[in-house]
């Protein structure tokens, strides 16, 4: 697994980074494009605050942890500016989409804004000590926890009371946001949304009968037989295991970390397109007929998600199946999604595993998952001779 | 083209409405269950508001001009008795969907489900003289066109004025709802409403350089180039085309009878997919990169309403450009779509042309489109001799 170091190491630094610094930066207006075609051509100037907020954290966290390359610093610096002088509206809530100049387009609906803003500022205060970034983290975050209940507030279109179903996205992001603001926030509010988002992810939305986790469950955490109670994402389910798998690090707990892994697997399992290969966007756990039409589309974060949860599971325990596992993705992943050419990896790939879209950057992807990923999986396998939990 | 005419009929009669008689009557709740499998089971019992008003319309104006089946009339009676109890909010909006028993589930956030409930209580009304079916079909009406310049009212989450587009779908039902309700509704606001429209579809988003209409435009009519406004939704635009060739007929205006053929025949070209045929259901005018990840799939209503449409410009010019388009569709349509082993069509097809999805009825599709198009071609065709403006 070693020789992976090397290879994910050169992917990120020579062939993903450069590409986000030579055509993301708006020298104009501040923040940064991200609307780039295959080639990194910006084909739409407008600017999102999901990615805003990714693209600080990464170039914050890169130069934290992978190099001190100035250039890096300076973009997140002047994405960071860009956002705390345009992001916000009266309450301190993130609008959903800028335009170019900084004026809102898309009104504060979306809580993940937040959530990726504050990730991202957070982040930044690491690298250069400036009280707005924690301050501005902080005080989001704390909006964050106040609005959890009815995140979409105003815009929720939902009826009250009739169905009422909790979804897991919050609850899973809100676990990987607590270790990212570990270093501004109290001690006690880290640990008590830690152990509050385990229980959730683990115990509510976590099904004993199928042993995977549903994207929406009834408030008591039953199955809700409804397109949205049967929806599957194995992604997500995925991801959110090595978000769990690093609390169990972090607690020193073997059997959590098996546990999760065992779900990866599972979900990995499930989700693979045995015709096609790949894992599958979208499943009914039931197999009825989704409301996703992009439900066998082959999507990059996914499987980069996957890469770093296996690259983690085998690091942590030498388990096998998680060896084998990251090299079945290793090999579909760089064949399909990396665009040695241009830079960057594709970002819809249709069932046959070709490029829906060429983009390498829209309204949903950005500086984010590649570089993360490939960064998560070499430092990760760097650590592998320190496995923590060998079974 | 008159073989055409028993193939339709028959394919109405004996293969769609069956399936839905015999499905879709909850009689229990009352309403009708859309989501239907390919052997037409029941696999989610939420009631969509869309669907519900549609399907009031297909089974009363299949009454009304196809056959007196008292089926179709008690069907078409008790779909309104359902919404008319459950389906409005204390404005007297329409909710977006209900569950089985009536409850609502979301909101009325989507103005198009009024739209729908107006057009089937109106239809209903010419086969059963019920005070309240007219008198809540004209009070939906004024209240669509008193919501018209914001119909998603708290909901819309554009944030004012930074960037004012205007969609094409509103005026375009208009168009279409104008003329559905012309029997309860005073004359002089059904022509008001038809000048204003035709002017906005044939002119406003109608585009000069490429000849085709857009899905949004900015307020002046000008294009926008930004997601929104780069949008080609070719199905929509044929649909449109057919809306406009009846209000030519009615105006008897042969100049914009051929220009309506004229600009659907354009959307056919740049809208049909030469590698796989079909056409697809997204493109975007500069060729850049597409939010829809859909966009290369074939879908059900939009080879439909090219089917009329087609029809309708043959019948009505006897133009060879035409007949050539609709033999073209029809072989597409019957191969791929219909399902001759367990009845209806199949509503989402993939690229290559096989189903994505299996199922005959959902969220999004009901009881509308294929009985509308099979039966407005087949009578269409039977009118073949008395063309009003051969060319």
């Amino acid at each position: 697994m070693m020789d992976f170091v090397n290879k994910y190491k050169q992917e990120l630094l020579q062939n993903v980074l450069p590409f986000w610094t030579k055509n993301s930066n708006d020298n104009e207006f501040g923040g940064y494009f991200t609307c780039l075609d295959r080639e990194g051509r910006v084909f739409e100037t407008d600017k999102f605050m999901w990615l805003q907020g990714r693209q600080i954290w990464t170039m914050a966290t890169m130069y934290n942890e992978v190099e001190q390359n100035a250039e890096w610093k300076a973009m997140a610096i002047q994405g960071a500016e860009f956002i705390l002088k345009n992001g916000r509206d009266a309450q301190g809530d993130w609008y959903f989409a800028l335009d170019r100049t900084g004026k809102p387009l898309v009104q504060p609906y979306n809580i993940f804004s937040d959530c990726f803003a504050t990730m991202g500022l957070s982040a930044l205060y690491k690298i250069e000590n400036k009280d707005e970034y924690a301050q501005v983290a902080v005080d989001t975050f704390n909006r964050i926890l106040e609005r959890r209940d009815n995140p979409k507030g105003k815009y929720n279109k939902q009826f009250p009371n009739t169905r009422s179903l909790k979804g897991f996205s919050l609850p899973m992001i809100l676990s990987n946001l607590a270790l990212e603001l570990e270093h501004i926030i109290d001690k006690q509010t880290v640990d008590r949304l830690i152990d509050e988002v385990m229980h959730e992810v683990m115990e509510v939305f976590y099904q004993k009968d199928t042993g995977l986790i549903m994207e929406s469950v009834n408030l008591d955490g039953s199955f809700s037989d409804t397109f949205e109670g049967r929806l599957v994402n194995p992604g997500h389910i995925i991801e959110a295991m090595w978000f769990m798998m690093d609390l169990a690090i972090r607690r020193e707990d073997g059997e959590l970390m098996n546990r999760c892994i065992d779900i990866a697997i599972r979900a990995l399992n499930y989700g693979w397109d045995n015709e096609f290969e790949g894992i599958l966007y979208f499943k009914d756990i039931l197999d009825k007929p989704l409301l996703q039409l992009e439900w066998d589309q082959k999507l990059w974060w996914v499987h980069l998600e996957a890469l770093v949860c296996m690259a983690k599971g085998y690091a942590y325990t030498g388990r096998q199946d998680c060896k084998e596992w990251f090299e079945k993705l290793d090999n579909y992943a760089f064949n399909r999604f990396s665009d040695p050419e241009f830079g960057e990896w594709y970002g819809y790939l249709n069932r046959q595993g070709n490029p829906l879209l060429t983009l390498k950057g829209g309204k949903w992807k950005g500086c984010f998952h590649v570089p993360r990923a490939l960064y998560k999986v070499y430092s990760t396998l760097e650590q592998t001779e320190n496995a923590l939990f060998v079974r």
